[in-house]
């Protein structure tokens, strides 16, 4: 093992992800706030949005009594199960033959989306679990509809622990969806689930207002830092960095071509830096011509457009005006100025997206931090 | 543990992914035969573009007698190594203070790119080992630039074992860039690197003749099934299919709207399957409104259309004229007939990403496929 002290041994390889888990914390609880008295719970489905659902999941539980996680699928709820020993933890894609050990083992919710899954479960019931059921109010993908829960028993009714549904406009204030979603889940409640614990919004919902909480509220992106409300100014922290060194500076002449296909012609005389992290590493490749990178610069934050299409493992920028850059200097590709919401919009996405494939990549050095 | 054998329990949650190592190992062969009498390489970096690099290297080099390795990251080479005992493998970053005890190690080879690196190389040596040498020709990328070139040192020419250049406009065959970059490639072998071994292609490159193949060709995404020459019929197989199960199929009335921010409106009566996967799972959510998803029917593939958002765990299709469909049987996203090349051309994206982001996701239940 070697240890390098030598000031000329600058150079640098690895792109490195930072989650604040402390920030994360910080997030839920002004939730909480926002959505009392709703109960909070905590979306940590796809591997908590690609951030490590144990390592959030366990921040929750301990620094926040987070007691109720949603995931989708068995398997995400069997790998943060030891985490958070006292939680429920219920599972949005419900229950099957591919699945049914696990909830038996972990003692997993599921949610009950459809007759025939009811069906599968009335057979092979859990002892000791009340399933949720998910009612259809607009959205048009997983639920009961109108005429399904019409053939439910009185058995059937008693079933379940809570009801939910899932708005599908929530993140525009004042969509005609959320009303008509809000009355046919008030009009379901009232007629088949009486005095059952209702979940109605996500993290989009939960700025709503009180109608739209109900009883639980699934806390996902605004606990991750994303705005779920972007109808006015973001109340949440960014909680990632990704950063990537630079491994080489170059002068492009006028007329000299960038990257693959050729995508970009320089006009003039420009510098450019190679920053070692690419589509590999959940950069959406759409970002090519129109993203940027940012590099620190006598305390501000310079920015440098992206030239050429996004590689795998590369990405080219246009650093002609950042002065002092050096090989093995660090360009952000995230950051509290350039966020999650910044780098979707530059590269004609959503939040979610961007950050469900950033964090799944291995080649990252991941650092928590946290006090 | 329960075993389900009663028909009625054809309830499935689980997204599958299956990899044809078989596949993979006969494209490789085919491209091989391409390349002689050049020496073949492969590429596997970026988890080998998600399909998992343990996996692959060992069935290249166990059943295709593969030797040359190339990753991006040397931590891509620690987590290969072992599987390949006696191959080189060549890290495309090249080293760094980040890296270099994980080549002492595991007796990584570097690709050195820049007068910096080469410094860094210079200073902190590894006994036995001989780095690649990265030149620039015209992706203005990573490499030696011409006048960096002029510099070097008699010794310092000696140090490298290969050189190596890569070509940026490759799946063109005419691209005026080709023929420039292979006379840059030979014009600096010729004056700087007489006699060392050469690499200039990787699987695009594979296809424009024995110039362009030098003494090594990098074989990735053809390799993977992509056509890197897509101004002709794909030669390769397709090596990966991804399916998921239907949760739930619901009638859709005439003005209703479907999944997020309601992208979509039904003109008439349809008939709508809700099917377990997402852009949490890798299906690009610019597949949205536009993409396929595919079900088995009497011996042909049904195509149904999929409407609204994609989500983060589920798609919704129009399965109207999918007779006889039932919840738990499963819609393919990805096959022999419907390729990586498809899904990426209906995504408005390159194969290369689709492929990169698919198989990092955590949810899939993944199938190796070998004799």
């Amino acid at each position: 093992m070697r240890f390098f002290t030598r000031p000329e041994s600058q150079i640098f390889t690895q792109p490195i992800l930072q989650i604040d888990l402390d920030k994360l914390v910080a997030n839920y609880k002004t939730l909480c706030q926002i959505i009392a008295p709703a109960t909070p719970s905590a979306v940590v489905k796809d591997d908590a949005y690609g951030l490590g659902a144990p390592e959030v999941a366990r921040a929750l539980y301990e620094n926040a009594d987070c007691r109720n996680f949603w995931v989708a699928h068995a398997l995400e709820g069997a790998r943060i199960a030891e985490f958070v020993p006292e939680a429920n933890i219920f599972v949005l894609q419900g229950i099957g033959v591919d699945s049914w050990n696990l909830f038996e083992e972990y003692h997993l919710i599921p949610v009950i989306g459809s007759p025939q899954m009811l069906a599968f479960w009335k057979n092979n019931p859990i002892e000791g679990i009340n399933p949720v059921i998910q009612v259809e109010t607009g959205l048009n993908r997983l639920g009961f509809r109108p005429e399904e829960l019409k053939k439910l028993s009185k058995n059937d009714l008693k079933t379940f622990g809570m009801v939910m549904s899932h708005l599908s406009c929530a993140d525009e204030k004042d969509h005609f969806m959320n009303a008509h979603q809000l009355e046919n889940f008030t009009s379901i409640r009232e007629k088949y689930f009486p005095g059952l614990p209702a979940s109605l919004s996500a993290s989009d919902g939960a700025f709503l207002g009180e109608d739209f909480c109900c009883d639980m509220v699934r806390l996902g992106a605004a606990m991750y830092g994303i705005n779920t409300a972007p109808y006015r100014l973001n109340q949440m922290q960014n909680i990632i960095t990704v950063k990537a060194p630079v491994l080489q500076i170059a002068d492009l002449q006028k007329g000299e071509f960038v990257g693959y296909s050729a995508t970009y012609r320089a006009a003039s005389k420009r510098k450019i830096a190679i920053v070692s992290i690419g589509y590999g590493d959940g950069m959406p490749r759409s970002l090519s011509n129109v993203g940027k990178v940012f590099f620190k610069q006598k305390g501000k934050m310079g920015e440098a457009r992206i030239i050429g299409r996004v590689s795998m493992d590369n990405i080219i920028c246009d650093v002609t005006d950042i002065e002092g850059l050096k090989i093995g200097d660090f360009g952000f590709m995230i950051f509290d100025e350039y966020t999650l919401d910044d780098i979707a919009r530059d590269s004609a996405t959503i939040s979610y997206e961007v950050l469900s494939r950033l964090g799944k990549n291995t080649r990252f050095k991941r650092e928590y931090l946290a006090k």
